[in-house]
């Protein structure tokens, strides 16, 4: 066995993993890794062991505390978050929906941070969860500013409708995408829900890049617009806190 | 070459990165894993290839975005941080300085969230971070409801002070504890660092049990003590948001 199997073993391990999948048996972690069952219990041992699993009272394995410590102490959005923090909370005081951090990941928008009401509108994103470019504001608001060979492979489709208001025509994306970098704000009414509106801004870092799209989910009625400047001066704030001149601080 | 040993390699390559190391070249990661330069450098490669580790453009290495993924959206810690956040975010809307959620890991809290307004009392503790039972409030109330053996370990020493106010005498700390334990409190004026006082109460999960310590940390003044009953009722809201009956629920 090369080593290189052992490292693709793990990862596949890791990967059975996800919101919906918090805790698995040892033979269905076999099953869904594709490994034997002596070889996924003998590795489960040793990632318990180092802590990067965990058992739980039924024997069923989780990811460990010990693996969330490493990865999150050192994580590349971490500078980013603490920046963000701040604002998204006074955000969130004021707005009282979920308010939202997102990086482009891939071909896809990656949440890093999530602050909700209870009771708030129903919001299918999740910290550390993902969503296509095309179905969130914050996605389009990244996507918008994204590398042209991106917007050109998201545009080729295929472009999966939620809901029927979502946008799947790329000559319709296309333009959305012009006006976004225009007005400086996504608004995505009903796009992911229909009871629900996404709307979105671009959050610039030093040189002025687009680094992150800050976004609230509210209900889809005549006010989700209201909430656009108070999502501007947030956003201008985070930039301002990670060190953006007044000059390149701009939506 | 064992297939324990390459899982041993990775965890050392890991443990590498911390808050004060977030970047290192892949030589000083060799060095620092105690591993040949060509090993730690083909191992990175492979890691990079899994996104579990990233290269900045200086050629830096760093935690990569997807580890950080995978160990949030299934990470052990989510349900206790969901329910806890609305608690935490209003807490902190109150008293305005640092807001912590604090668990038992091994003989240390590990601190899973934090809350911080800008210009806030100093405060050394960070998230993801640990700090010793005996140095900060979270980690007295969870030392004061850990099992007897944990907490005979932590007074066997040995207690390494912070600053003067640290308590370092075993006796003083034991009869802390039965105080801590009786009060529903910890308060700890300038253990850590002379011009903050730390205060904390435990969270109780279902079954009634101290799953967490919810803390803050204010400026050492006479005021400090104050904070204790909004600290109180929302270390409750937590316990019922996560499910907790009003009997068992208790400090």
């Amino acid at each position: 066995m090369t080593k290189e199997s052992v490292l693709g073993r793990i990862v596949r391990i890791f990967e059975v993993f996800g919101t919906d999948t918090p805790a698995v048996s040892v033979s269905e972690l076999a099953r869904r890794a594709d490994l034997h069952v002596a070889t996924a219990s003998r590795m489960v041992e040793q990632l318990v062991g180092h802590g990067w699993l965990q058992r739980d009272a039924d024997r069923k394995v989780r990811i460990g505390m010990r693996l969330w410590e490493l990865a999150s102490r050192a994580s590349p959005a971490l500078p980013l978050r603490e920046a963000a923090m701040p604002y998204m909370e006074d955000l969130h005081a004021v707005v009282r929906h979920h308010t939202q951090l997102g990086v482009l990941e891939g071909d896809e928008v990656l949440f890093l941070e999530r602050l909700s009401t209870r009771h708030a509108v129903v919001n299918l994103t999740r910290i550390a969860g993902r969503l296509p470019l095309h179905v969130s504001s914050s996605g389009e608001v990244l996507l918008a500013h994204a590398p042209v060979e991106l917007q050109e492979r998201v545009l080729a489709g295929p472009l999966r409708g939620y809901t029927p208001n979502t946008v799947t025509d790329p000559k319709v994306l296309r333009a959305r995408l012009a006006d976004i970098r225009r007005d400086g704000f996504a608004c995505c009414a009903g796009y992911v829900d229909e009871r629900a509106t996404g709307i979105a801004v671009p959050v610039r870092g030093p040189g002025g890049g687009v680094v992150a799209a800050l976004s609230v989910v509210v209900p889809n009625d005549a006010n989700a617009r209201s909430q656009i400047p108070a999502l501007r001066a947030a956003a201008l704030g985070i930039g301002r806190a990670m060190g953006l001149s007044l000059s390149e601080n701009r939506l």
